[in-house]
């Protein structure tokens, strides 16, 4: 056992700070990928988001690797990952908090059509009207229905709307139904007035929300993203909406992050795009969780939330 | 017992023909104030929201009046309102969620910073950034703790956040902390991030949201009202806000209604004004309350839901 673990800590520039004091603090020696030197041959733990290619497996020493996001896809995406060392997701509530705020927000706005009212205001009329569809008869969907997706399903659930999740494997929600495989994706789509996707990106997922899966969903359905940008077809999307046959995207999430200025999706007029801002890993929670993690492992105990190598999540 | 009772409408002009086929349907002989003859000697039953003052005391046949909202402010407004007839709320789920719907909605919307990714987005920028305040270190008080009160305080308390509430007498609502009675109203005020007003208009709340309660809420606070409009001081409000205390509001309901085109919210930057939509009673759901509440009450059975008048609500 090190007395002092080596971290080496992979995060876009200018964020090393938020996390490189707490961990420190938790008595780890943290070096900051692209700022601090480091001797490969020394570092006992990785964590972050997307290493470069090829670094984990230069480091001789490494026992585990951290993700500080729920998906590993930017891990498994290295074809040298040394799949012999555990991954390890992040997994907190603040998380999966935070994207169920965010789907369940803009499911609402949405149903509430809060745009239809802004354009009221900023005309300065007094414009009533009813909502477009009850409640009840609004059917949610939530595409992946594990550890985030159920709480995203539980709180659209709890507002009232109809709620029903796919995944690989049958799940037991409270009030939500469950569709399950490849031969149930079909039927699941075909009754989704909003389709969010929170699902893992693997090669059996990526580009799911494709042309042929838009043809599926009833006329006027609204599509909200909160995955990877992977598993989305852009061009296919923004063709769906500008036939008419969508209402309209939100997505937080694209191919290419940052989103390049001068990309039609930044000017859609039925789309509504963040900047993968849907939930926000906290470093308070993350670096307590990273440290009694290391802190276990050192211990000899079985590391938790390894990603399984053959799903991919 | 009538065969068939007789039954005065009271709805805005234009609206009436959205209740008047199915009320017909369900057995009743309505009449719709301001566009068909009545004999007043004959009616049964009003039903409605806001009667011309004296209307009600001059139909000597009358035996209750349904209110078509959850509020009944507009009827106690009318001196001579025949305060020995059973005057009924209307109590549905779905006035409860719509209220829950929009409290929460507005309530995220500002937690998550909607406003700022949408100027991103109009600029086409990607611009990442935390959320300014955990959700957990979040407080939102809800003023009004009754049947929509409640659902209000569970689905924003389900989202995260750190929930109270306020009522005249002690609550006990899950995860919820009571305030209860003039006593506890300045504590309450102190420790509200988000003011939630749902509060039935009665003399003792009439503009209880003034200079005096805003001056108790922490700096940076934010007040919704989805009540009545004669909770809130619109004046003191905009001088809040303006003056920096307050750092903006969200109003569904006004002193005059409509808002009055040129009136200052309109245009107020900090201000989100709606149309007193934040819940539309259904009159599916409504008119299927009052068709079996006089039902019952014709086979001599006691008024479900009939307001305390010396409360007020």
């Amino acid at each position: 056992m090190s007395a002092q673990p080596n971290v080496l800590l992979l995060v876009p520039p200018g964020w090393g700070g938020l996390w490189q004091t707490p961990l420190s603090i938790g008595g780890l020696k943290v070096f900051a990928h692209g700022v601090d030197a480091f001797d490969p041959a020394t570092i006992d733990y990785a964590v972050g988001f997307r290493p470069p290619p090829g670094l984990l497996a230069s480091l001789p020493r490494l026992k585990a690797v951290f993700s500080l996001g729920a998906g590993v896809d930017g891990f498994l995406l290295d074809p040298q990952f040394p799949k012999h060392i555990p991954l390890i997701r992040f997994v907190d509530v603040t998380l999966s908090r935070e994207m169920a705020q965010y789907a369940a927000m803009h499911v609402l706005m949405q149903h509430r059509t809060v745009n239809f009212f802004e354009a009221a205001q900023r005309d300065g009329k007094w414009r009533q009207r009813m909502l477009p569809r009850a409640t009840e008869e609004t059917r949610v969907g939530i595409l992946g229905l594990g550890e985030i997706g159920t709480v995203c399903a539980e709180r659209i659930r709890d507002h009232g709307f109809s709620v029903s999740g796919w995944s690989r494997t049958r799940k037991h929600v409270d009030g939500v139904k469950s569709y399950a495989g490849a031969g149930e994706l079909d039927a699941f789509l075909a009754q989704c007035d909003f389709l969010v996707c929170v699902l893992p990106l693997t090669p059996d997922t990526r580009h799911i929300l494709n042309a042929a899966a838009f043809a599926k969903l009833p006329k006027g359905a609204y599509v909200i993203n909160i995955a990877r940008g992977g598993h989305l077809n852009e061009p296919d999307l923004i063709a769906a909406i500008d036939s008419g046959h969508l209402s309209g995207a939100t997505l937080d999430v694209f191919e290419t992050e940052p989103l390049p200025e001068g990309n039609p999706i930044w000017s859609h007029p039925k789309i509504i795009a963040t900047p993968h801002i849907a939930a926000i890993t906290h470093p308070s929670a993350a670096t307590r969780s990273i440290i009694d993690g290391i802190a276990a492992l050192e211990r000899g105990h079985a590391p938790k939330n390894v990603v399984d190598m053959t799903r991919g999540y």
